[in-house]
């Protein structure tokens, strides 16, 4: 059997051409005039052959060697360095930049299945270049002429590779607490930055010949808190006309992780470090939010991945080892013989669960990133708008959801495997360990629903929220008219949407009523709020996949594709869509219930 | 904050005395006439400080120092044998053994107690001796006078350590596929046996000057199958009037695993290894499964364990960890203090999520231990027939259940130290690497949730899960009779379980209707029945603990202990028992949708 990642090409093409019908945004703008999906597919299999070629293989092998750290270097593991020569070589850290910045200038769509294709072969190796979109856009929107001069190119281009410095020991997800330091150089050029970050991703390795951090620091007359932060870019070497000169920044250490062991998590001492202000001073939180942004709908599609990866591993596996006997068999010499452990119901449903889920969170955070190209390339204002506000309210729903269910969907496909899953020979307890980071960085899942219900939700009154049923109802009523009787499944699952969209919307009033006198109800509903609207949005994307199918199968398209993809839907809908329901009690009872006080954790 | 382990001793006294009343039964039984509460709660603090003082500071060290194998040896991590003499001299392999076998005669109830201490202390250490009450039992059971008298009192008193050699590469949970073969030896004593036998905790190491391995293998005219399979005790010493010689046993390596580290996963090849038989031929796989069935309930206390030391972790961290503001704040001064992380809401739920199922498990896993007592010792033999059928309903269940939620406990703690948790400093990483075994080993989750449904629910045709529901409506009406108006929760939670046992009731009449006609049914709602009923219990548990606390603060008991526990019932009930709603939505869905075939897993 083979464990190697293939990319779900077939299924990307389907969500981008069908069920999102890019094309018809990228007719209306001037740039992608040329692009149709035969190029776009083209993109897609070339980025495969990249992944599944240098990319995967260093996966387990990075994992079983791990980073080193000697006297202040790390060492990355064996083929990452020239792995990464040629993402660069060939281009794919520019592919959705502008072709003014020396992008390719393709949609962020290709970028968003990029990004799912890297996290599933190797999520250790895409954690090198992943800060490489956040920090282009920062330094595109806040950088000066000097400072995009001097690094943006080299920024965007992925020649030197960059960080996200914001943590420290003190202050984790509260960077009101931040203390480094940056006072103006006496030169009267740049600042000089001192401190300690810690858990600073790739702060350190020898993959390129510089490496360039973003930094939040403090000028000497900041006010105290988040507003009192500015940010500065600061690069290991400084190009002087005498030469280039090593910065005042060195690594302290990494970190031993559960996970991503071939990503280095370092501890970085700043001391007298010179940088140059990026933004304006103390705005340095809202210029380093571009980067977090644009983040966090890269790390929902590490969710996508693990659990692509999980899956495909998990099932290649069950078709193939042969253990017990088949439940329902048709013949006593069947029965006696042994079956593959997917003819096991247990086992299918662990798959089929799997399956279920990563085929809607395809579709739906595909349908985030075409949101993003709609917001900056629609011709239309106010459709930008429209979308601006959809693609914000979908980036914590999938960041939050889809990194847990793919976190699940390891640990499933780990069950799978049996006592094989808990060792390291399938690669598979190495999803799970990998795949649990990307539920706590880039602001953990708890922070991702107070962001969606607090300050999303809550803070228009559920005006986007209700942008984004608007456009699930619309879907629900073309399911409904699929009234041929072949086909009740599309009919009935448009029904359900309207019934899923009319519960989200009570219960969301539910929740602004009573959160008016109850200051802790959104804090104590937030998470299982999050993935309500999570589930929600894969039966939209299961609708739709459903009443697309219907219209190819009335037209005579017996494409397998189109059976499996049915059958996939009918049992999302019958089996893990319950879960929707589960949530829905849970935000039920946080309207009525409040929590005993913090003491009572004590164990 | 000390993040170090604390047995929960007032709890655990909580259980045995108060919610089980277990000196009832003792008062019964002649050996336990002696036996109070004073005397039980002081072994258990004996056990708890061995525990915490030699057991629990070995965990983060045996895990980052991990078994090293060469040649043949396994040397185990620094202080772990040591740790294991004294164990054994202080007779706790023994406590509760019968004393005409040299043990301590103590009830099964306070090894539980003692099993889950030494598995949130250190799972890894306790995977050595975690064969000895298996082996010891398996031995009295079915050891001709000759075995028993040439291993029984080394293995009973933990001075030999014990292995179960079942598992080869082709056959996992398929028993029926073993080929390791014995021959008898030409001496006319005893066999020879050869084959590989994988995944053998212990199969080498240190600590003890000898290794006895009980391996199935099948006789040269033995039948195909799980029928053709016997059981055959190997040492790895064999003690000759020449003096001691080594057997054909021998280590060839061990695996790399995702987490007990400290403990070797061992491929052994026996090489015409001199061995005896244990019980009948062809039967080896019933004796083998008293081992395994003792071993199940240890495995469930590993799950309430890693909940319990997940827990307490969580909790000492968030009670400290400061970081952003309190939600609910009385004053502007409070507002804008930075506030520990257990103030957050989100963070509570998931620490009291985690408190009410373990301290609801608890109560269930030391009632299945109870129940064994009673089986064991009650002196009216329907009584003991119940117990057995009792405790043999339990058994799935526990291990399934406890198992997977204490999985789910150990990532939830890891959720509430944020990016610390992923990194091994605070050791809570390595708490979910270590959980996710016990949801594989000693039969995984679905081969228990079968064993539950199939081989128990339905064998009777309900039979003993209606002995079983007696118990949960005799305590349901004695909570609905607590009407005092102070105590509304006491009378709302009976009312509470009744409607649960009759919705169980209700599912499992349909399961075994349909189930007539679509042989797969059972299969493929097994996993989610088992939860079901795991919900279930803990709602009895609840329920029960609320009456106590309604019936002591009634008669004026102020206790604090009483009021958290009344506070976690009350939240049991309110949040984490929604979860018996959704299981049992997916025993319906079940009911009435099939699954796609086998073929359709494939990615």
């Amino acid at each position: 059997m083979s464990l190697d990642y293939r990319a779900p090409l077939r299924d990307m093409g389907f969500v981008i051409g069908e069920w999102l019908d890019a094309p018809s945004l990228w007719r209306t703008v001037p740039q992608w005039s040329d692009l149709d999906l035969s190029t776009a597919q083209q993109v897609l299999d070339e980025a495969a052959r990249f992944v599944q070629e240098r990319i995967a293989p260093l996966n387990a092998s990075g994992d079983l060697e791990g980073c080193r750290f000697e006297s202040g270097e790390v060492a990355m593991p064996a083929g990452f360095a020239e792995a990464y020569s040629e993402y660069v070589e060939a281009g794919w850290p520019t592919l959705a930049l502008d072709t003014d910045c020396g992008g390719q200038g393709l949609p962020q769509l290709l970028d968003v299945a990029l990004q799912e294709m890297l996290a599933a072969a190797n999520h250790a190796w895409l954690m090198s270049p992943g800060l490489t979109h956040g920090a282009t856009a920062c330094l595109q929107a806040h950088g000066s002429e000097r400072v995009q001069r001097d690094f943006l190119p080299k920024v965007a281009s992925g020649a030197w590779l960059t960080t996200m410095c914001l943590t420290e020991p003190q202050a984790g997800s509260d960077l009101g607490l931040l203390r480094t330091r940056a006072v103006p150089d006496a030169s009267g050029d740049g600042y000089r930055i001192s401190g300690t970050k810690i858990f600073i991703t790739g702060g350190e390795h020898d993959m390129t010949e510089n490496i360039v951090h973003l930094v939040l620091a403090r000028l000497p007359d900041a006010p105290s808190g988040t507003k009192g932060l500015s940010l500065f870019v600061v690069p290991k070497w400084i190009d002087t006309p005498a030469g280039r000169e090593r910065n005042g920044v060195r690594c302290e250490g990494i970190e031993k992780k559960m996970g991503l062991k071939a990503s280095p998590t370092c501890t970085m001492a700043f001391e007298n470090a010179l940088g140059w202000m990026v933004g304006e001073p103390h705005r340095g939180l809202a210029s380093m939010f571009v980067m977090m942004n644009a983040a966090r709908l890269q790390v929902a599609m590490q969710g996508v991945g693990h659990a692509q990866s999980a899956w495909q591993r998990a099932s290649a596996y069950a078709l193939e080892r042969v253990q017990g006997r088949a439940v329902a068999s048709s013949s006593v010499a069947e029965a006696r013989a042994s079956a593959p452990i997917a003819s096991h119901p247990a086992i299918r449903r662990l798959l089929l669960d799997s399956r279920a889920i990563v085929e809607g969170e395809r579709v739906i955070g595909y349908w985030a990133g075409h949101w993003l190209d709609v917001a900056a390339h629609h011709p239309d204002a106010s459709a930008r708008q429209e979308a601006a506000t959809l693609a914000s309210l979908l980036t914590p729903i999938t960041k939050a959801f889809f990194t847990e269910n793919g976190f699940a969907a390891a640990s499933n496909a780990l069950q799978v495997f049996g006592g094989y899953g808990y060792i390291h020979e399938y690669g598979i307890e190495q999803t799970v360990r990998d795949s649990r980071v990307s539920m706590l960085y880039e602001g953990t899942n708890e922070v991702q629903a107070i962001d969606l219900l607090a300050r999303k939700v809550m803070a228009d009154r559920g005006e986007g929220l209700r942008t984004l049923l608007a456009h699930l109802r619309v879907e629900a009523s073309r399911c409904r008219e699929c009234t041929h009787a072949a086909d009740s499944r599309t009919a009935s699952a448009g029904e359900r949407l309207d019934a899923l969209c009319a519960d989200v919307e009570r219960v969301t009033r539910d929740v602004i009523r009573v959160g008016n006198d109850d200051a802790e109800l959104p804090y104590r509903v937030a998470s299982d709020y999050l993935a309500l609207l999570g589930w929600l949005l894969l039966a939209f994307a299961w609708a739709r996949t459903l009443r697309i199918v219907s219209a190819a199968t009335a037209a005579g398209d017996a494409d397998p594709f189109y059976v499996e993809k049915r059958a996939t839907g009918a049992y999302f809908f019958d089996y893990p869509l319950t879960a929707f329901e589960h949530r829905l009690a849970l935000v039920e009872a946080g309207c009525k219930a409040a929590l005993p006080a913090a003491g009572h954790v004590a164990a």
